[in-house]
């Protein structure tokens, strides 16, 4: 079932064939550099989200940096990180239900990894199943950081979780998972410090608690490419998990800097290659990008370089492109390039991503965990 | 990059790896046989789209009840359900690219493939590729139906790309395609039957237009689960082309009938089998499927048969569950079924569908064309 690629190595970026996900691979080498210097000075360790890519030459570039591994979110995407060479795994989120708890403790028979908890009785489940394969599982207490999330209060029910796991022998206590996922797009940069700074209030508290009670944290990580620069110079958290950073999307694009700027710390580097495939009427185009081959949940796509023309409704298989009065308008069979409203659920619709350089496909990568969802 | 299946068969469902797709085998079999029953009864081609599905033993199971082919969007869609054993393709799109429309025309020695025009441009590249592979390639005229749309205007505009597709040896001009997007979701019946008479009306005078002009059709087109009913009855159309009646989703649920009701022409036969994976708050539960196991572009998932449960959020990889005061909760590990919001590109998020009966795995098929966007 796996498609096949839409370009060939040495191929030029124009004999693509679209829709297709093209990485320009001198942005993204900068990205990742930018991202691995700011870790580096901040004194914090770099764990990237391999959620965004899910594409191991991209975490191997990320960890040849200085990442000291990366996250997923789901055991199948670890199993694929895994098989492509990454030894260092947080699975970043509660693993529940038996089939999946026994290949995560697999897993951690080849490779190290960590896990979260947010009820004892994952704790008591992660224990039966490090136990039953002899492994060592890590695991850490999840804060709950939003109305609507899993975790556990920071606090009190912090402590007791994290007194379980260490009563646990099968099990490592790690300390501190605290992503606070609704600051990552708060558009006004005080705002959004703000929240942040109250954020890490919290799970320094809750750090304090633990130690007062015997319990210390070597790992207090989280944050996401719009508060990473917080959390990260918090003196809180050691570890930080960005990950849109190596691509960036429209949506990331809309958060405003101290300056009321558009934040410009990361480049976009990934975009969708698409070709008009209609073009009859003066004020639009339509293009064979659709909901398909673009995720719209969060953000339109936008379309790059082309002042004028802008991405205003997707079908499955079409995207509308309305061209401003006067706008340079696009010719049948022309290709634009598109920046993804949303990377994560973008570059999981596609089997491939095709590096390009200098006008040039460098490489073409398989999305290895593309459709890793169990 | 296929991903391990979330089931083997024999399974008991409640053994099934979450998220995952369940379809109903019954309730698919019932849909199929409804639309076959009543394409018979109005006397015209049933050639479903086979978009929805991307799985050949569904559009097998189509074509066995009287189906004359199935419709596809993508030359790699069509080629995975030739693969798949479908002998006769509408490619209810325009190809533009010249690697797309040899390839098109290299299947077109395979099996019998049409394809849509709506600029004389396509006609000439459709035309030098059918002399090029020696092979024989039917051209519909798209009509437009809306606002921000591919296709030429009814009227004097499909006459005169019909006029190039005659003029053009290697093709084989087969009539026109109408199918009116727009209309399939309006909510209110009469609303809905006003918007498809108007279009019938249209696609009628353009029909005539060519008629008088000395070109017949043998195929006008078009029509979706919305407004088959409409154009299948209308003596204009002799071909309809619906796709989701075969699962349904939770938007096309939101339509309403002649008497006011919901739309109940057609089960909801297709789930996403999702697991509670914190639960840790009265008020509320998180589900291990978000936006990466399905489509909410149209309308959110609906949690199936637990009233006061809501799916009312979805993050990349969770959704959340709202619990109504007083209501049933769901217990930390247990799975619920949701109705996907947008059938169409959630089974384009997985590599498997899998086929239950009376609690028991029958069937674990491929998404054969999944992430075929080419």
């Amino acid at each position: 079932m796996t498609t096949r690629p839409p370009a060939r190595v040495g191929d030029p970026v124009a004999a693509v064939d679209t829709p297709a996900l093209l990485v320009d691979l001198d942005a993204l080498e900068r990205n990742l550099q930018k991202m691995a210097a700011f870790a580096s000075k901040a004194g914090v360790r770099l764990r990237p989200h391999a959620k965004t890519h899910k594409c191991p030459p991209i975490a191997l570039r990320q960890i040849a940096l200085g990442a000291v591994g990366v996250c997923c979110q789901k055991v199948s995407e670890a199993e694929a990180m895994a098989a492509g060479g990454i030894g260092d795994i947080l699975v970043s989120n509660e693993i529940v239900g038996e089939a999946k708890v026994a290949r995560l403790a697999a897993l951690a028979r080849q490779v190290r990894v960590t896990v979260l908890a947010d009820h004892p009785d994952m704790v008591a489940a992660y224990g039966a199943a490090a136990r039953r394969f002899g492994a060592e599982l890590a695991v850490l207490v999840e804060l709950r950081s939003g109305a609507v999330r899993a975790g556990v209060d920071p606090g009190p029910a912090a402590l007791d979780l994290a007194r379980r796991i260490v009563a646990e022998p099968a099990l490592h206590f790690a300390g501190l998972q605290a992503y606070q996922g609704g600051a990552q797009h708060i558009r006004d940069f005080a705002e959004r410090r703000e929240a942040s700074e109250r954020w890490i209030a919290a799970v320094a508290a809750t750090k304090t608690l633990l130690a007062e009670n015997g319990l210390s944290c070597e790992l207090v990580t989280g944050a996401g490419t719009g508060t990473h620069a917080f959390e990260g110079r918090s003196g809180v958290f050691n570890e930080i998990q960005p990950g849109s950073y190596a691509v960036m999307d429209a949506d990331y694009g809309l958060n405003r800097d101290s300056e009321g700027g558009f934040v410009a710390d990361f480049e976009n580097s990934l975009f969708i290659l698409t070709t008009v495939m209609s073009r009859n009427f003066a004020d639009f185009a339509v293009v064979d990008a659709g909901v398909k081959a673009g995720n719209i949940d969060q953000a339109m796509p936008t379309v790059w370089e082309r002042p004028g023309l802008t991405y205003v409704s997707a079908a499955d298989e079409h995207g509308a492109i309305k061209v401003a009065t006067g706008g340079n308008a696009p010719h049948l069979g022309e290709k634009l390039r598109l920046v993804p409203g949303h990377c994560d659920p973008t570059i999981n619709l596609h089997d491939w991503i095709v590096g390009v350089r200098h006008g040039t496909v460098e490489a073409v990568w398989p999305v290895a965990a593309r459709g890793a969802v169990l």
